[in-house]
């Protein structure tokens, strides 16, 4: 299954790249296979290894800082795999044309 | 912690009241607190108590569907207890009104 | 048709009270009819009407704040009224009991 | 400012590829910067565009189907341009090391 999701620290102010960084350092190290866009990132994997990593993105934010908003997103169809790039190219099949990814 | 989520099954056609209440009857059977609106469900509790909600609804729901959406923001916020009542009260004492809820 | 949105402020810090009480200043000032739930408000009305109110919040929002983020869903269904009561009442009469709410 | 919005119609079963390959043809024809995710579609530009440009995906979707639920999340920072491409760029540099994307 596929799931997009964003940590959003409030109180350190409008420029908030570090603690993304520090959640993007996470999601490159877990080993899943991930797509970061300019919105949120994109993890394919199983629901237990999926929200594990989810939660110790927002735990590792949440340490230095008083509040997070954490959104996920989830997208599970039974017997679909490698997701992360199928998606795209089936779009991409059905309009005959290449898209801006 | 504050979390809403919503769990939408792909397949059911455009009414989807049965999955919905499925959903809405593990919730109340958990024992959690938690308020039905009318675009999702918030739940009050901690990372793992509403996460395994979470997960259980959206299995219980993709049992009987071939592909579901479920979408999670989370709320979490330190010290802070009672935000299912207290965040709209906040905002109400603010304005010096009653809001509609 | 039916929308819920959220408008958070990077900058303020933690507690965006003021911010987000500004906002349902707005929505209760508009006429349309709404539901403020502890996650976010809830309104309904014609897409004009309903996206008119939202980018007046946000730019409200965004005059004393470097960066606003903004989260609307939509859900619009043909032909049916009053879903900012019926869609709670709708699951509460398949389960056969009343939820919390 | 940017945008990421997901049009999902309820009623054409699990497979909503004919809907999305249409809503993609739209964005790509509005000659408004963007990039397709696995999980949705991001576009950069002002906001009178940005949501004429979603009503009219989502409108194209609803002549076809009885229900659609379409989700739009906004990130809106002062003075901040080409941010489709320099969000992603910015975490890498803090990183200094490339992600996948």
């Amino acid at each position: 299954m596929l799931i997009e999701f964003t940590v959003v620290p409030l109180g350190s102010g409008s420029s908030i790249g570090d603690r993304v960084a520090e959640v993007l350092r996470i999601v490159d190290e877990s080993g899943l296979p991930y797509k970061l866009t300019p919105m949120g990132t994109v993890v394919e994997g199983e629901w237990e290894d999926l929200f594990r990593l989810v939660k110790k993105c927002h735990k590792a934010v949440l340490k230095n800082e008083e509040r997070v908003l954490t959104s996920i997103s989830v997208d599970d169809r039974k017997g679909k795999k490698n997701r992360l790039v199928g998606k795209v190219e089936s779009i991409e099949k059905r309009l005959g044309k290449s898209l801006k990814k």
